[in-house]
């Protein structure tokens, strides 16, 4: 049996902030960082013990990650940052107040936006100085890769291929593997392991801190999911 | 032009203690995290700033590193754990007090077990608890592969292929290159970049938490060698 733990990051300082983040580089609150280490000891307490990583370009991750590896002592193992396990790309709304912003386009609009399976918050201008193409980090990328503003189902579909060649392929190498990301991308990761529909996905939600962990097959069929 | 950045890492637990440490996974001491901390500014102020990382198996290593790219907010950068840039193995030396050991051996045979080139201290047992083949995290290796004690001779034996398998090709593909390492398996490198011979090497200090630049033209030759 192989084990794919999934674990989304804490609380970062923007959620205490009430501000939506997106791509926007947040670090987690020291309540965040206490959610990784609790999530380390549940690891820790499960015995089962990831043996290769993935995570985000995003510090709240890669910083969940790494706690979570101090605190099984494991910080030696391999760990793949990939841009795809970003979270979902919020748009023109990225650095905005929830509230300030549901006063001005309405509570049903940002329901829509948050809980909708493909509509979009309003797309950055690409001279905005929050666009990815600006950002050092996705300098390797082309414009055309880099999202602008999506909707749950363009997340999907940004995550799908880091699914099918890096983490697949390390779940046939390695026994246990964990993924370090967000709300959405491990949304995204969900409905391709679980096969769910848009309708199901949008309902499904992944409590920060707490390790999910699928039992996988040696064919990579799910035979038990739990949260440890 | 190039550069390759070597980092030290600073203080541990164990340096405190004066303890030989080796391939003892010892924590860094407060000490030790301010001057990645340090590190991480200097590195920030000179310019240079990393593309691709290295580091060891070793957490004081990792940790280092770690300080340092969140201290230059590049905490995304993708990072290479090697078991090949671990500090020298020091053999059943490895926990023991230096004060003691000297006391034990002369102070002559401790000098010559640090300071020669190719003398190894006395090997551990393969059935010491000490021994990497008993470790989880070298389980990929075979035990002819891992040190029971290294000469510095020894470390440079197996620094060489990390180095030429993986340093040299990042070099070629990044401009800006970091290895967070160990006093020995730093000074193997240096050994290597500045074609020294064995004298010259032992003699070679590299001090902790002061990155020190290898300026490179294309071709991966040395135009400079400066501390930041």
């Amino acid at each position: 049996m192989k084990h794919l733990i999934l674990l989304r990051h804490g609380q970062s300082l923007w959620n205490l902030e009430n501000l939506f983040t997106g791509w926007t580089d947040v670090e987690l609150s020291p309540k965040g960082r206490d959610e990784a280490e609790v999530a380390g000891k549940k690891i820790l307490s499960s015995g089962i013990m990831p043996r290769y990583c993935f995570t985000s370009y995003l510090k709240r991750a890669i910083h969940t990650l790494d706690i979570t590896l101090d605190t099984i002592d494991r910080a030696y193992l391999p760990v793949v940052k990939d841009w795809r396990l970003n979270e979902r790309h919020y748009g023109a709304l990225q650095g905005l107040n929830k509230a300030d912003t549901a006063s001005k386009y309405g509570d049903e609009q940002v329901h829509i936006w948050r809980r909708s399976y493909d509509v979009a918050p309003p797309a950055l201008d690409p001279s905005d100085n929050r666009s990815p193409a600006l950002d050092i980090r996705y300098r390797n990328l082309s414009a055309d890769e880099l999202p602008l503003t999506e909707s749950l189902a363009d997340t999907v579909r940004r995550v799908r291929p880091c699914w099918e060649e890096k983490i697949v392929p390390a779940l046939q190498l390695y026994d246990n593997v964990i993924v370090a990301a967000h709300g959405n991308s491990l949304r995204a990761m969900v409905m391709m392991i679980l096969h769910l529909t848009p309708e199901a996905i949008v309902s499904e939600e992944i409590p920060t801190g707490v390790p999910r962990v699928f039992t996988l097959d040696d064919r990579l069929k799910v035979v038990d999911d739990k949260y440890l």
